[in-house]
């Protein structure tokens, strides 16, 4: 599925293969494995492949497991068996947020492909999800709190922050950084209770999405109007 | 912009950087290079990342090598001056003859930048590409020649062949491969002439996407239905 | 210098060496760069080492960059003129929070490199260090917050989180993620009353073994006894 | 064995190992795979070593893939059972027609690598070659069609074309290129003339070369004279 | 166990892991290796990570496989049944002789890990070590031979040596270059001297650590004083 | 030209190339250096290409490092000014010695190579090698000393050595081990006076292949009748 947050679009696909990682083996357990890449064109100035460079890099391994670990809080392994779940996050086109855009736009092709498999009477557990997850950036930018900000922000934030929450209210993951300036305790509460926010509008997009029939393009979130 | 063939989607990108490689430094002229890879996700069963492998297989540099010596037969380098034009070919669906819709979709990318470069007054000559370029694969399935085969065809296919064409009625480059079997003189010259019926409608297509504004969804050609 | 909190003992060092990455020249900018690395015998388990194996492990990297992020808060960039400052931080032994002791210890091994340099006259302001960094992590087991854990209550803790902060009570980075479980937002709160306190102790014995020459080994704080 | 077409000698080589790759296996059917390499010192302008670099390039990689495809066509694989036959063709001096060279040398290598099979009775049919294979280039240098052109005449070739074919009249691959220059359909009619009576004289000179006592030198074809 | 002779420290652990390397499956013997390595910041100048470069070095591949052929040359292998012992050997700090200095402190820890082993009633024969091991470096300064250079005088030697040797009087392994000259017999006699001289001295500290309640810091030799 | 000793036959070639490796530059010397490798049908069981498995091994460096280090011993770098000589050694059939009969042959390889460079007027110095080198193997094999051990003495040899010497009877390096086995001095002085021996015969057949005319193919020595 096609996730579209402004600028930003991110290819979102959920397959699954047969088999667990070898230290995982013998468990009785699967696993939930992402992969995120940036296409060359997708950023302003292209920007060399992966592939070609012979190596992935550590912003590239970085987002890859902050997807994984993201989705991996959402979803019982154990009804999966041994077999894996690969989410693949492809950004066709970058204007900021492409990891926190990648995380909402996997918990949808995750769900679908869940639904996939339990109509196909391959889980063990019929709901292994157990609440949604979605993820937005916040930021400061020229002193105020600012939701989900594009490139141009987000490249002169003096405050970066991602937040991963579930539909429960609780959080799963926050990362904040202070870019070239450290920040105050009550800067943090205030991007947090802007991120939550943020998350609940997601939440309810995320919905209008899985009532469509699959693949479909997840519609813009009323906030970036 | 994005090419589709039937379940082939293959997005294509122009980019120019400054500079050219270095055995063709202080030469005067530009260059142009093409990469082609396949989201893991494209085919059905999915298929590792190359660059978390680590290294570009056989296969992708070698479709990446054609379409770049194919589009280089249209366009006069030297007027580009030392700038490198890097076509970037990214597959996001699979079913069969994604190199010859990558060419054919290259093309389209490499004129729409071409048109913007001169409109900017960064060509040397307004109009530096001769002629245009399109691909088509072709093969013997079943005793027959067929156009444009999709992948189930194209697996059980005898001989394999892609032809990359001009509209003056030029060939630019020919690969034909019997698959498990010899082929005669004979198929060759069949297959020759339901290649270059098959670009004449594809420079059909190309035009018109050309006349719409840029970046345009190609339209599938009427071979197709 | 090498620092030791509790049985995690980590090898910090500062190398100053001339010139900037290639995207920062002619800045007159320094820069500042991490790299963390765990010899193979300092797990219980031997691990393999990762130039054997080709690459840097997304977990290696990503440590890297979040240590080189954290010092870089601390520091003016211009008074280096155009120089690197490498740190190393080579965990010798583990148990736990490997990487905020390594912050924590890279810290005082840049303090003293920027006295040597500052002694030697080459920096451009004699005093380009604005704060202190330290960073400790800080974790909820078995339902109560903890600092500071061991590797064998990590391994078990529900939720995990680093924080990076300066002795003017400002945050740095916060990385908090819960662990096959997620966390309410007053937990955040806890933990973060914890971390801050258990930065201030680290203040107090940076502040000693910067008054030791150099190189020493950082005492261990009171909290760890 | 050693082939010598002009200046360009290729030692080509056949050696049986046990196995067939993983995706082959338990299929009951052998395998049969090429490496093309150059030596450093094999152009007039020694070339790096790609082991050195660390990876094989993509003009390497294509020829292996085509070597290998090229002389499965001659053999029934099911004969070897599940072990794999390996072509090295090792070019030691270049000057040009490697690619052609190096399939028309490996297929007596092959040749004799099977009779030394069957004659050890490990063959589940001792005649598992269904047909000779060599391979030409030719090219068209000044207008005029050419065959088997030498470094100095191909460098400046306007359409360069490799054909590989059986000794029963069949074709088993074409792959012709227009070097900056695009050319009419007739020009490739007088390329396959050409290219299949240059075969005739090849299959002459391999006919010889196996009624030798292995490992022999192939004497060069009257053609070359 | 860390090994100190002047400036030079090494760090030096065995480690046991189950298996052995595929070539030695089913043999029922075991297999020891050896890894060498060089912090960044151990040398005045601070050196490139391999493990960020992506490749090994000759160099350290060189000094690692010389350590672990020394290692072997003292153990029964058959006594471990199908395990490895794998050596480390982190160079801290380098002044000259670190390869010498780590064979020296790898006898020590291998000789505490075989204790350990014998102990715990895991070795087939509880003495599988057949004599001490330990090695120096020699060299010719100002036509003068020296033994146990420091990097100082190392890097204007005339001759380098490295001998291996036992408790037995008998040699492992020697290694002798001249720098930028030759050496005549008579000087590689009186490097010999000097080297079993200087083993001698060796083997009376290594009995001291090995006295020592593990893990613990080899004494220096009086020779260095 | 191409180094035969019984089975053992090793490609040496001398390239010369513009320019010195960084860390040389603007020293106004010139550099030697030396790439062996085995092509992978050498041996008896084929053994895999280095450039496919994307890394160099141990070995292998290890053997190229020691050509360029023994030939560095003989040539003023300073006649060549900033130019690098290339010396490529490439197995192409093993059977024991490959190392020693690799510098033998570089030797004839560079001493061809400075002939045409100083008849070309490109030296400063027309004679910059100062001393013929050659190199020997040699082993205690069942007891007894023995030159240049083919495959099958060699692999069970209980001592090995190497040993590159010059015609004006000194020594460039040495370099012996005891295979699972150490061995007493008296041992190494009568592998000592066998290899000696050995090289005299050497540069009688290096003289007689470079007073014929370039390339030739080295005559075998006596001694291996």
């Amino acid at each position: 599925m096609l996730v579209e947050f402004g600028q930003t679009r991110v290819m979102c696909t959920a397959s699954v293969t047969e088999g667990v990682p070898p230290w995982r083996r013998d468990s009785g357990l699967g696993w939930l494995t992402a992969e995120y890449a940036m296409l060359p064109a997708a950023t302003h100035t292209r920007s060399g492949r992966e592939s070609v460079k012979g190596k992935v890099g550590g912003r590239t391994q970085e987002i890859s497991r902050l997807i994984g670990r993201s989705l991996r809080a959402c979803i019982d392994l154990a009804a999966l068996g041994e077999n894996t779940i690969a989410l693949d996050c492809d950004v066709l086109q970058a204007d900021g947020g492409t990891r926190t855009a990648a995380i909402t736009g996997a918990y949808v092709a995750l769900s679908d492909a869940v639904t996939y498999l339990a109509a196909a009477g391959k889980l063990a557990d019929p709901q292994p999800i157990s609440c949604m997850i979605a993820a937005v950036s916040v930021g400061v930018v020229d002193g105020r709190v600012r939701l989900d900000l594009p490139y141009e922000e987000d490249s002169r934030a003096e405050v970066d922050m991602n937040v991963v929450a579930t539909d429960t209210g609780t959080l799963v993951e926050i990362q904040g950084t202070g870019e070239g300036a450290t920040f105050p305790r009550s800067t943090l509460d205030k991007l947090l209770d802007s991120a939550l926010a943020g998350c609940e509008q997601l939440f309810a997009v995320q919905k209008e999405a899985l009532a469509l029939p699959y693949p479909g393009v997840l519609p813009e979130p009323a906030a970036k109007k």
